[in-house]
């Protein structure tokens, strides 16, 4: 059996991402337990020396860090509450997305089995897996991500702790995915703009993307803004009512091109009523306000 | 007089932006001709070198270059309507903020009179004239942006040509501001996520901007699959599909953390309607179809 720092692992669920992380740790030679309902997924692993177990029983017991990768909570709570037992002692690193909800409820449920429990969220795909830029975020037992830190990281080079609550790896996670969501709406509606009047998305690209290191400088004041809470929200770059008086220019400029005015609109009418509010004088952090008000909705 | 690379310079207007496009001219050494409807605000620039005239006539014609800059459209008519022979044969730079309709009447206007158009837009505030970050864009008469390049720039180290159409330099111009608010109310908005669950935005923001560089990879690959143009919209990161459901987790943790779910809402419907339309197999780069559809909004 390997030292310590070749702990042995398991990973539970081979779908394409369960197979990158199994390939990672065995790569950095650690003995390497998996698992898949269907056990065919399983057939490259155990050409590069993975061990398959027969059952998912078998396969916890066999690592120190059980890390699970199955396509719903629902699925993982079928192959691991038959199990009890086995979980005492071993952290679950589980990876299998859903809410963050059901990382606190997995918490507790992992707890009342012996299990220290940690929630992951991977932004990144299959192939990235192993790979300095893959982004991996970690929630929940501090110590039990100490413990496995050097054997996490095999996974990605961006793996992060982010906290003691379970949830805030997914929390991390759909946040940056709403700014990329909001980024390439954007992006795509403004090339829909310029091609209306002719001009390629690729002409438009170089100047969004350096725009887009203009406004991670604004982000960087308003973040500061936000956390100091003090509602003052200096306007050192425009005021929101200068910013206003620009979205009416590119709502204008939607209709007359002929093209939606869907996403203008809605920025339109948001930061509208951050003007009803009395924020006209503010920085573009102010919007905090309206984005922290569950009844805006 | 100077030579034709310190040609005589004319502004018109001199709010805060106009007082630096003028001062940009004074430090190179331009013969510079101000006019503004209230000469008190000439003061600075005349005692660094300016020429204060007495009449915009006056100020027009002193300048082969006439860059304006006034409030509104309507302003510039006021000054220079009455005007009409003094323009002939000179270059127009107009930086006053318009649309591209208004951009494009005036190039008419201005042809009418002998005078070829530039029409303007800066995305700098009146601290950054000068500078080597400081963007304008011009579109219209190509011939006399050639013969005025150098002068040009000396208001911003990145100033550019982007077409004959003379709208193209506001289109420019919103778009890019579009994908600043896009890319902000989603920052602001997962900020606001993770401060429900106790993270300060502060420690958002760097997974953010260094997030908003995988962000442009994608854009990059989508923009070609837009100028491509052949409906294929192959998905080399994730299917709009994935990307959907996605989208329902965020709007899931915005509702359970207490949040707006206003954005989330906006993106999980838009994106519906694309995966309706049969798009689900498709890269994001397929939403350039709604936002090309006048009829989306």
């Amino acid at each position: 059996m390997a030292g310590n720092d070749r702990s042995p692992v398991t990973v539970i669920g081979l779908g394409l991402m369960g197979q990158a992380l199994a390939a990672a740790f065995l790569r950095a030679g650690h003995p390497t337990t998996v698992w898949n309902r269907t056990p065919e997924k399983a057939a490259d692993l155990v050409r590069e020396g993975a061990v398959l177990a027969p059952t998912a029983a078998e396969a916890v017991t066999a690592g120190e860090l059980v890390v699970v990768c199955l396509t719903t909570y629902d699925a993982m709570h079928e192959v691991l509450d038959p199990l009890d037992g086995a979980l005492s002692g071993r952290v679950l690193a589980n990876l299998t997305s859903g809410s963050s909800e059901q990382a606190r409820e997995t918490e507790t449920w992992a707890s009342e089995r012996g299990a220290a429990y940690l929630d992951g969220a991977i932004m990144a795909v299959p192939a990235m897996i192993g790979g300095d830029e893959a982004v991996l975020f970690y929630s929940g037992s501090a110590s039990a991500f100490e413990k496995h830190e050097a054997t996490l990281r095999l996974l990605g080079g961006r793996t992060t702790y982010v906290g003691e609550d379970p949830g805030l790896a997914v929390l991390y996670d759909v946040a940056l995915l709403g700014v990329m969501w909001g980024t390439l709406n954007s992006f795509v509606h403004g090339a829909a703009l310029l091609k209306s009047a002719g001009i390629d998305a690729t002409a438009f690209l170089p100047w969004a993307t350096s725009w887009l290191d203009a406004v991670k400088l604004f982000a960087t004041d308003y973040a500061g803004q936000i956390d100091a809470g003090d509602a003052e929200y200096p306007a050192n770059d425009a005021k929101l009512s200068t910013h206003f008086a620009s979205i009416e220019h590119l709502l204008h400029e939607s209709e007359t091109q002929g093209v939606s005015t869907e996403l203008p609109a809605f920025v339109h009418a948001l930061v509208k009523r951050a003007l009803d509010k009395g924020h006209g004088d503010n920085s573009y952090a102010a919007m905090i306000e309206l984005f922290q008000d569950p009844k805006a909705s």
